[in-house]
């Protein structure tokens, strides 16, 4: 089986439907986040969808799989036989800073088309915005102090993983343990040593004098695995020895109990000894709060391993993208603007456009939603990134996309980062955009009911 | 580059370390739960592991790209290049109801071979295992209703969302939204419509109509998009011109709002209309203790749709696995218990069994950890299935697992299964591991420090 079934079974049943009764009606879909989890999202995973859509074809397996279903017609299995994007596609630049209700993609197709790739679409945006906001999150709680990507023991998959440590490195971290992931993104991959290493010599020193011995200039030795303060003193005897010999202890690692106090405590000792460049390295269960807290004590720590909490964004494993039909053309009738209308589920109708205005200093000022050819100050937001169906520019690389998102984050107000804050970014609807939905909503109400 | 580079780069800077230093250690690793997020879990991913370690090989391209990082000596990438897992592996069966610390999968192998799996190995149990135990609940919840999996679109990838979909079928869903799964699970895939296909017609009933066209026995009509209850009057007047054509509706869904209050008022207009075959679905941000909440209040429901709470088990998104070793034979010194001993990280040592009593009703009564050999009363739950790199019976099917789980939970307690009680279920230390655990931390407070 391909991949172009991972969809929805309703996008198929509801695209026969449409194969019977409007084949050629064109249609309009956002793509945006609901509700807010957090004060604001780092958008990613666009690129994964046009490059997921480009390349969208049903295999002959696939076909095979839908027939034996008997719920598709001939004609219908036929017609996804030919099956092809061949929409327009506008969004943000990813990497973008975006908030609720923001149109972070408006896909214009036949709809059928713009159907058909709606679960793979919200499912690409969900991980990679999800895990690039999170780990934006932790990486500003660290003020400039090295984040490590940690976690592929604990994401929900090997895919996960893999984009676990893309978008934390995209929102600034400094490598990623994960080895496939520095070999497909050419991210810096690093790490230490795990407890079980230093449990399977007899003496914790002849663990870590092993290890030098593999690694002499890139050992960082694992010291809580019995007990943190003889583990720093194993450390600092088999540096001495190393420096006998000409070699740097580059770091240890505090994986367990107060990290404030260890690292403390250990800096005291290794500047004793002499060792004033050996890093002190912490990880064990850390996240944003954790981080912000043990910076804002001062604690002498060089750098942070994140796991658990920035791979699979533990305290919000996902966010609320949707994807509303808010435009649709039948028989050439004209555009004509749609929305849903219950109560909780609202959503702004029409072909929008993304305003951002900035201060005199480059910090973001405030967010204008407005229809699409509507005047508004502001930075359009918004750009056509697929046109019948192909890419209109290359995909920048990793490296780029990080560069983009530090100059945005850098951009960000204060008062947004800044996690004890609750301030709300100012995102007004443009007054076209609010009389539209409220004279659509009423139009509806009279409209869709016989 | 191929799956064999998902893992941390320390597996391999240790690797490498025990292949300067004891290239001929023998080591055991526990697979087991650290602390208890939940009141049980649903250990699975254990055949995901045997897969995966049965084929893991090292390609070209991966070597290629290891000697670039200029950390691994010649003689150890012709090691690597080499590489076959040739140990031995016990496990539970999966899926198999489990608790904190008691062991899932111990691996027995030489100490390279058994460190380079680890990542791996804790991905896919964390993976499989979280939302196995979600769905378990979530089901449990619905007291026999239907559940279907829905939760594609806010899965962490398309790897997660096939999980979602297999596990939670696995745990007793009825069947799941995601094609891919139904295709490579052989599960029912069920759908209903979204309100885009609603809305892309001028009127709700003339999108109903077009749908029951198109799939004159398998309509489930979406009623929230604009009112419910004007909604739920558009289905009814829909299915009684089904009915002139011989036609029965299957379903209505529900999708937001008062579900209860909802699902109440359709089901008596729908039986007054006499549709009484006609069915209710509900989705919406559903979780176990909304279902449970549904089902008490006797809600007239026939199926829930649960996708993201299932499909990402957003209220704890990982399982604390741990992967310890427990046991090292060094140049054929004997084989020597390890554990680790930072206070909050203790793990048991030795390698175990897993004793499990059941009451004469079938239902289980307590478990024992204890030494491999000991004899303790109790079902022995771990059995060899892995023997010199070679996977020694057939993994069972999806829909076989689904059975044996069926069995499983039928046999766990009524108060570990409640959502309300705190009841911990008794997972007793047999004397000898606990003697041992005692002796051994001694033991190694005068051994690894020099």
């Amino acid at each position: 089986m391909s991949k172009a079934l991972s969809l929805d079974l309703y996008e198929l049943t509801m695209a026969q439907a449409y194969f019977k009764n409007k084949p050629d009606a064109y249609a309009t879909f956002d793509l945006f986040i609901r509700s807010a989890h957090r004060p604001y999202y780092v958008a990613c995973g666009i690129d994964d969808c046009l490059n997921f859509i480009e390349g969208f074809k049903f295999s002959e397996e696939d076909l095979g799989y839908l027939k034996d279903l008997a719920l598709f017609e001939d004609d219908f299995l036929s017609y996804l036989k030919k099956f092809k994007f061949r929409g327009e596609i506008w969004a943000v630049e990813e990497p973008e800073i975006i908030f609720p209700q923001e149109p972070i993609m408006r896909v214009s197709a036949n709809i059928i088309e713009a159907q058909i790739i709606e679960s793979i679409v919200l499912n690409k945006v969900n991980l990679a915005t999800t895990l690039a906001t999170k780990a934006a999150r932790i990486i500003l709680s660290a003020k400039g102090k090295a984040v490590y990507d940690f976690s592929l023991r604990r994401t929900q998959g090997v895919e996960a993983s893999l984009a676990a440590a893309k978008y934390s490195y995209i929102a600034g971290a400094k490598g990623t343990s994960n080895v496939l992931a520095g070999s497909l993104y050419k991210i810096p991959v690093e790490g230490t040593m795990a407890h079980s290493y230093v449990m399977s010599f007899d003496k914790e020193t002849e663990g870590f004098l092993a290890f030098a011995n593999a690694f002499p200039a890139k050992s960082i030795f694992l010291v809580d695995t019995y007990d943190v303060s003889r583990g720093i003193k194993s450390a600092i005897k088999v540096a001495k020895i190393m420096k006998k010999e000409g070699l740097d202890l580059l770091g240890i690692r505090i994986d367990s109990g107060d990290l404030a106090e260890y690292s403390k405590y250990a800096r005291s000792l290794l500047d004793q000894a002499g060792l004033i460049d050996t890093i002190i390295v912490v990880s064990g269960n850390l996240d944003e709060y954790k981080i912000a807290k043990l910076v804002a004590g001062k604690s002498p720590i060089d750098a942070f391993g994140v796991g658990t909490n920035m791979g699979c964004s533990s305290d919000s494993p996902y966010t609320d993208v949707l994807y509303k039909l808010v435009e649709i053309n039948i028989k050439n009738k004209g555009f004509i603007p749609t929305m849903k209308l219950s109560a909780e589920k609202l959503n702004l109708p029409s072909r929008k456009q993304l305003f951002r205005s900035y201060g005199r200093n480059g910090v973001m000022l405030s967010d204008s939603i407005g229809l699409f050819d509507e005047k508004i100050k502001g930075k359009k937001l918004m750009r056509k990134i697929m046109d019948k169906g192909v890419i209109l520019c290359k995909e920048k690389d990793v490296m780029q996309k990080r560069d983009i998102l530090a100059g945005k984050i850098k951009a960000m107000p204060s008062r947004l980062s800044c996690l004890e804050n609750n301030y709300i970014y100012p995102v007004k609807i443009s007054k076209q955009l609010s009389l539209l939905t409220k004279s659509l909503k009423e139009q509806l109400k009279k409209r869709v009911f016989d």
